[in-house]
């Protein structure tokens, strides 16, 4: 009787609470799992080809680049292959690699979309977080989506929070990631 | 009693039910949430620079360029940051920023791949919502997916049914966007 | 009596079971939908215009491309229209398109990023697959996710390993895609 009646609580818990309004209340969802890490960004600038991380590939073309891609870049697509750490030091061992495209898409202000993966191999985790999402830069943290995983992050999502941890002109940026999983699969059917 | 019987009914419903065949009857999902926007895309073709909100960034490189890139564009890449309007008139105060990049991806007749966020800052809405997707532009309506959210969207997921509302020529469309929820996140485990 | 308590059972089950440890033991989740397909990269090399499939569309940009952009085509950007097949055979008839991008990411090893959709049409299946994740190429199997999907394949979520089938230089390769889905959007709430 009393399992019963924990598990009808559960399960009430669980479709019913998280529906109901919560007057004046915000929402408190509980991760998961949670993970704190920094990339590095070294752009290439013609000089630096043996430590650059990362490289303009496309911008506004067929006329004057000067009129649309202005100090603001807008229009710039970036690929880059840039070294995770656990901490701010650039020196520190990678855990990984972070993968994929930035673009920036705004005329007058600094903004980017992203789309890239975390490629982790460490002792701690193994496999692939990807995400998506629009970074309005210049805000001091912003949110993207993560929208998958592979390895130990199978089926995840989350939020990963993105902040400026440092950056030196157009040479170099870091950023802290701090990703927020709320859905790592639990839902899903297990083999017997 | 009743309360028992009836969350067996509502559980039977969520995980018995869906999974059931329903000979030659098609499913009908009820989204959680409901949005219609719209977004405008001012290319930039060398004279607009001030109103233009869309460029091209990529093409087909190392050889001659009309040969694959024709009419229907095949290799560009677009990078854009559009406003979004709540109705189908470009002078509309915006409710927001689609920003991101589509690219045209077909020799022969005019289809696109999208992958792009709307960014959301009105009295109504506070967030982003992360669109992937292919966008086979010349049938009337395509579906892309709603692969995330933050903010007043966090963790949310759906489809996104597309339909090219205006166009002129080679420098404007409209784009209306019926965004349909199915997941607004309601499985993710609340903090007590 | 039997069915309320095999509904605790399976309510169970799906809730509790699955966040609980297995130490030593590896979870083992079973797809609730498998597909197995095949996709044919044709590169335009200049010459064949018409068999092509795909064109690069972007590269580092500004100073002398063959610095970075060495063998392992670091920073070029791709755009394609694949055909699909249900075996390895070029040859046989198409049951969608495999359209997006790809990017090759590594300086000094062939890696890719990808984003990308599947637009199926056949008898089988009418609908769309979106794809996005990281790949090393030259590691025999790679597992990216699966984001999100449109018709046949509405909410699906998954993960899809691939597999180089098939290369001929830089003008051909044919990857075999096993698509696993988890996640066939049976928690999503019907309409009555």
């Amino acid at each position: 009787m009393r399992t019963r009646s924990s598990i009808a609580l559960l399960f009430f818990f669980v479709f019913l609470s998280v529906s109901s309004a919560y007057p004046g209340k915000k929402k408190q969802y509980r991760p998961c799992k949670q993970l704190v890490l920094y990339f590095h960004d070294v752009i290439y600038n013609g000089k630096n080809a043996g430590n650059a991380t990362s490289t303009i590939v496309g911008h506004p073309d067929g006329f004057n680049l000067t009129i649309l891609a202005t100090q603001f870049h807008f229009g710039n697509v970036v690929v880059f292959d840039d070294p995770i750490t656990l901490d701010n030091n650039f020196h520190s061992a990678p855990v990984g690699r972070a993968q994929g495209l930035y673009l920036y898409d705004t005329k007058n202000t600094f903004t980017a979309w992203l789309g890239f993966s975390f490629l982790l191999n460490s002792t701690d985790y193994q496999g692939t977080i990807n995400f998506i999402g629009a970074d309005p830069i210049l805000i001091k943290t912003r949110d993207i989506s993560v929208v998958g995983g592979t390895g130990d992050f199978f089926m995840h999502r989350g939020i990963a929070t993105i902040m400026t941890d440092a950056f030196e002109g157009e040479v170099y940026f870091r950023l802290r990631v701090d990703i927020k999983f709320y859905d790592c699969c639990k839902h899903v059917v297990l083999n017997e």
